[in-house]
């Protein structure tokens, strides 16, 4: 399949190599097209990736990851643009979060509202799913480094459809056990708030390298 | 030991129970001493339970629990009153939902504030411990219910004492086998930002009976 990553970050370059290590055709996007972290990547990623600018990454993708920080989506998105996303399924892998008063963050979307909420009304003819924000990169992409891949990942969204494409994703792609729909796409303002608490149990842990699993 | 139990409704009363089944003496407190709820939890409780006040509950205890909704929370406490809760462990469980816009509610302290902070604050002189909120009333005092035990609570507050004791409380009085610490009492941020994703999940799930379990 034809995969846009959008970000060149950490978030963005393990899930464009762990596609790309799945046999996908990748794209990273940036703002500039020879931008450096996304040439470099692109090296190391197999013959099947590339790198380009938003727009580019977005076209390429049936599929389109947001891998940008939450403060940066909203622009990034636009750069891609309306048409580069339209009809397409866009993975909202980002966090609002506000370090402008330092660390832990806070979330800059109040509680009454999300980012992926915004992403959807901003880009009304793109599905929507917000997924994978709960957990580090590495767990993203490899659920078994920890806990034997017994816990779980949510998913929210709009359209049923999309979301069960993103579902089997998610398992089939990634090896993720349990997958939970927590409804429709307002439900990111609640795993978009569980951040706070993933940072403070960081901090407890003493490392990123963990998830929640629930037990009934 | 003397137990204070703010608050009539299920946790205070599911609480209240618990506590007074291990032998503790235990009050609740109610905004009228005669109020019908506690004088009927009273007649249910055993010999050691008595109602009473905010006020004659918080002085009766020498660890107190807020279980009241999280919109009362700081008018039960001024009822209650700084002498009666002066150097005392409280133990507070209430979240700070706002239901005035339908469900699933809002947090009223925006994520930059919480409730256990607000607290903190108005009660100086007091030693607030934010625990418990996590999960329901069931769960709170019978861990075993639900996964087999093999699941997290969470504990936050400024003093590392009566954060020992809570701990031991949770431990070996309701059964807790993991009782993870966050840090200050700004944790309560984390915990009660929890609240949104928890009442996604048991809609979700179709029950409240669930935990979370932190794995690595």
């Amino acid at each position: 399949m034809k995969i846009g990553v959008l970000g060149t970050g950490i978030v963005g370059q393990t899930i464009g190599s762990k596609l790309s290590t799945l046999g996908h055709e990748v794209r990273m996007g940036a703002r500039q097209a020879n931008n450096e972290k996304a040439v470099t990547w692109t090296k190391s990623a197999g013959a099947r990736a590339s790198q380009g600018t938003f727009a580019d990454a977005a076209g390429l993708g049936e599929v389109v990851f947001n891998c940008t920080s939450g403060t940066a989506a909203l622009d990034v998105l636009n750069a891609a643009g309306q048409e580069a996303l339209r009809g397409k399924i866009l993975v909202d892998v980002s966090n609002p979060l506000d370090f402008s008063k330092g660390f832990p963050p806070s979330l800059f979307t109040g509680n009454t509202d999300s980012l992926g909420e915004q992403i959807q009304r901003a880009f009304p003819a793109t599905k929507v799913v917000k997924a994978l924000n709960t957990v580090n990169a590495m767990v993203m992409v490899d659920p078994a480094r920890v806990g034997r891949g017994e816990h779980d990942i949510f998913m929210c969204g709009n359209d049923a459809e999309a979301k069960a494409r993103v579902g089997e994703i998610l398992r089939g792609w990634f090896g993720w056990k349990n997958v939970v729909d927590l409804g429709d796409i307002s439900a990111a303002r609640a795993v978009e708030s569980y951040l706070p608490l993933w940072l403070r149990l960081m901090g407890a842990l003493g490392t990123a390298d963990f998830n929640v699993h629930i037990v009934r």
